[in-house]
């Protein structure tokens, strides 16, 4: 099977690989349409390694996938050849304690496409469990349905804030993610989201959508802005999507008080916090790692209008040029959010 | 003043009648723009009571109600005179039990706005504590500001409802509170709402917003409807708000396992539940009590454009008409949402 | 293997039966030491059924137990032979949707034992999946460890009460299930709890435990006495436990404004509920289905010594005579709690 | 009115001086008879500040008080003369909009019983509001009424803790707040917490209580105690209460997946923490400030006998040896825990 590999740190080819042909009972096999590159497919290619995981073999790359069942499972009954599916990457051992809590995003037994050693999806066919392959609806293209994975991120986020109908947002940081949370914040019940970043090109696109304001840093400080929109309060929900040091520490001060910090970004070592400004408003802080049990929301949300994601795909590239859309992807232009290969065109 | 007065059950006048005349430190006085009917102010005048609360003498109706400052007490510092302004009409004791605990609503002292023997505010001016009283922002307008109120019993289900992000709502009965309840948890994060009612025309107005899906109960079963939309998995939220005992006894099947059933309809007296099928669903029912800190959620989620309720405000009279205005509520017809007073144009 | 069956409708024999042999790779086999019998194991031999589980054929009876662990599957590893342990008796499909979202006891493939057509474990040996076997620590006897079933029940009403801590609980009805729950209520963190039941000899066993007041409905009135136990306030959490109908009508009454209620007892029928009175008080009604992820956490409360089961064991039969063990079950004893059987004695 | 006055920084005069004489209509007036020393008022005395709060005239000191109501003003309804009582020492303004929301504890408008400008209450009478002051049932001594509000503090991080029956809980550090913190967390449903300190002498006196597991941080990691206490998984709650940043930096290591970590201890300076070790559990952090709406509940535990504080009170000094106890306080004694003064001794 054809697939985009990850030789070495550096080093991508389009080659032949052995992958798995059968499905089991429970799984089904797609075929891939269109797969988005993530910033960690990135960072594999430029680093060869994410914290602990280091790539020793070639590996796939590429998790965020949607495509078509072509094969189903003797088990498989939810699905049926010709869904047309998105796919949750991360397979958690459905017997482990954090599974049976349903929070099987943090077991640690998780295996994860283009997580090494575990092979991704950029290839024309994958078998998956059924029970993480999720159909869309009619009115969910394959490029939407390949925008459910890092939509899924900004769901976990939206959750874990227990937003409340009518909240007041603040997100820091406009990268993919950040974008990702502010439109599920919105989506989730919040009536604005206030979003800072020091890109104003990433600005203007987060900032065209309804309920967005936007916050140059370059220009303005976020304390003051946030002040003025919300009476001197603060927000409720203050999602910290940039990782940045600074932004951690002044981020209790944007938060009113009893109100919530959302961690999402995140940063390589320890960075300060302020918790005695924390304490002062008595917040709560949630973390956030992956998703669990947010695709079917994700997917709801899309089909009803309630989010577009398309604004953020910023090009999509036939599955030829995977070599050319990750070295695009390693410049990080300022006006890229979602860069796409189309799998199904080598067909 | 002159006010809309109830004499007594079936008998309105528009008179002269004393009131407070000077605010206190904590108060505003507000000139009143628009009042809204409330199918509550219809009930004390086609029945003289509600329950408990009995007219027993004459009592200015009305409690949906926008307006401007035009006065402020001493110690009032976050309003101004020419302020526009929407009133929450419950003004509970700050210091009692309940109002420690932030349920004010609960607070067995609340003096509400046109409850016997409280009068309302169908009257030119009124004085009303500043701390219930909420700035409008310019792209409110008066019209809105009267509709806080209804939607505020909304906001309440959708609060109480700890709606997920994503979520899948069923609205049982589309009255005007239900249409509020659908609004509500729309913009509070569900992705959809199936509504159901008897009403062709009911069902036709609420079914022009987007993300709404009507069922007519005289043509469908709603648990096919529910089961249909959902993969035969359930709704997330089920809000009960016909009040009707056939309504109540069967949703708990239309919930997904895990589910709430939200209770706002009041049924006037004790109806059969079905526990076992609550529990076979392990089911959590939240019930809702008019509203507390919700008022500038509401405002928030109408400011920024999440929730429209001008399509809901079926016709506006001045309030020399007043007594006409309530005639026409008390006929009930199907197409009519909201009554609203426009008592401004008396002056 | 010898077993206690059930034949059919009012006949148990204790003989011979074909019974699973090996392990699979997840599961362990266990030599059965005790199994206390439950009211539904009763409510089988006297009726043959339970609502729609009908007893068509020969089925062992017994699923609160516990014992030694005498082979493990391949691929179990935190359990080793000769650990003492208990099971919880349904067994989830591991990858269903309810499963995923951690709320496996609302699976509709759960398979639980002694409901028909699955077999219980009133036999020398069972095979049981190893997630769903629990170490017992050296402190906790095999008695209590059979304890823990019943007992997980009260801890599910716990959990799902959302107690606080300092909580005043009531609890309707002081049969088994309403003891254990009154039990879990106070070591989930509620101060104290009010009991009440027509049944002397009952409250006099659940009355000799520190924090519990006890109620005699023959002789004194519930609401009246929670009032007076709470300052004319209500109690935090009301514990349905009688399934009566007239408790059910009576319990919003006695919550406090915000108040829980939690459904623990099962009416056959639709019972009447007091709507408006729920809402007064803007209640949160909580039901329960057996149990989740509580194993452990009960496990927990019985070792430390915050929660003594053992004065709920009312008389320990061998298991030859167990089919006399069921027919003074059957009798309802007031002052029987528990009846259990020694299975171990037999060998 | 004779009163222990700092005069200044490292100054303590036991001297008369005026304070108001009346209660208004929702006072008391109350004869206090015990009162605790706290860790801020000895800070006060050492240092003449607490961050932004500078003794700059001089100031009643004490916080921690129990006494007996002797007046009541004319609107005070739940309270009498002759009732023993404690009270809350932080007033709130209760038309603040966090007052409002019921999260009175971050009224920026809360005056707070002996921080500058407020004087305190060890002087024999003071005037209080009757909604911050409880009755004690007679089991109660004034002795335990003056310990309630340091055990508030470890009531709120109960309640912020959202505790499951059951829950394993962490303490690190074992300073009087770290020991209230433990027993709100046993109370409030834990199964049972690991405490660690440096300290021999504090372990040995918290770890006097059942259901403590105590951890000497110099001779022992506490990590792999934890560990041991919980088969590898982590504890489901970790109470920070040392203020230290290597504790800080290493307490998400010590929770389970999905757990919570509450941030008592008050570090000055923002301090490190592991973000990403926080996100790769999914942690809860939850932050305390003071307390709200939890005296009733402290009271109702103690009353139970679920909570014993009085092994906690290490010394009893009269009121003229009040400068002599305060001195003794300075010493930081490691078997001190809390030192009190009997007021009503000097009439």
């Amino acid at each position: 099977m054809r697939a985009l590999v990850l030789e070495e740190k550096g080093r991508l080819s389009l080659r032949d690989i052995d992958l798995p042909a059968r499905p089991g009972p429970d799984d089904v096999r797609i075929r891939i349409h269109t797969v988005g590159i993530c910033g960690s497919d990135v960072h594999y290619y430029t680093h060869g390694k994410i914290g602990p995981f280091v790539v020793r073999e070639p590996m796939v790359l590429g998790h965020e996938a949607a495509g078509e069942v072509i094969e189903t499972g003797s088990s498989v009954t939810h699905l049926a050849v010709g869904d047309r599916v998105c796919m949750e990457p991360g397979i958690p051992d459905p017997i482990s304690r954090a599974s049976k809590l349903g929070i099987y995003n943090v077991d640690p037994a998780v295996r994860f496409w283009a997580t090494p050693p575990v092979h991704g999806c950029l290839t024309p066919e994958v078998i998956h469990p059924a029970r993480f392959t999720y159909r869309l609806p009619d009115q969910v293209s394959y490029a939407e349905g390949a925008m459910v994975e890092p939509f899924a991120i900004g769901m976990q986020a939206a959750l874990r804030a227990k937003i409340k109908p009518g909240d007041v947002a603040v997100v820091c940081g406009a990268g993919p993610i950040g974008m990702m949370v502010a439109l599920a914040a919105l989506a989730g019940g919040c009536a604005r989201a206030i979003v800072s970043d020091f890109s104003a090109p990433k600005l203007d696109i987060i900032g065209a959508y309804d309920g967005i304001q936007t916050v140059n840093l370059a220009q303005s400080d976020m304390q003051t802005a946030v002040s003025a929109a919300t009476d001197g309060w603060g927000a409720d929900v203050v999602f910290e999507c940039s990782g940045a040091a600074s932004a951690i520490l002044g981020a209790p001060k944007l938060a009113c008080p009893g109100g919530t910090l959302v961690m999402v970004g995140m940063p390589v070592d320890p960075v300060p916090m302020d918790i005695v400004e924390m304490q002062a408003r008595e917040l709560r802080v949630e973390t956030v790692f992956r998703y669990a049990n947010v695709y079917d929301r994700a997917i709801n949300l899309i089909a009803s209008g309630k989010v577009d994601l398309k604004p953020l795909i910023s090009a999509t590239l036939p599955f030829a040029e995977s070599i050319a859309a990750f070295d695009r992807a390693v410049e990080q232009r300022p006006s890229d959010v979602k860069l796409q290969i189309r799998v199904a065109d080598v067909r």
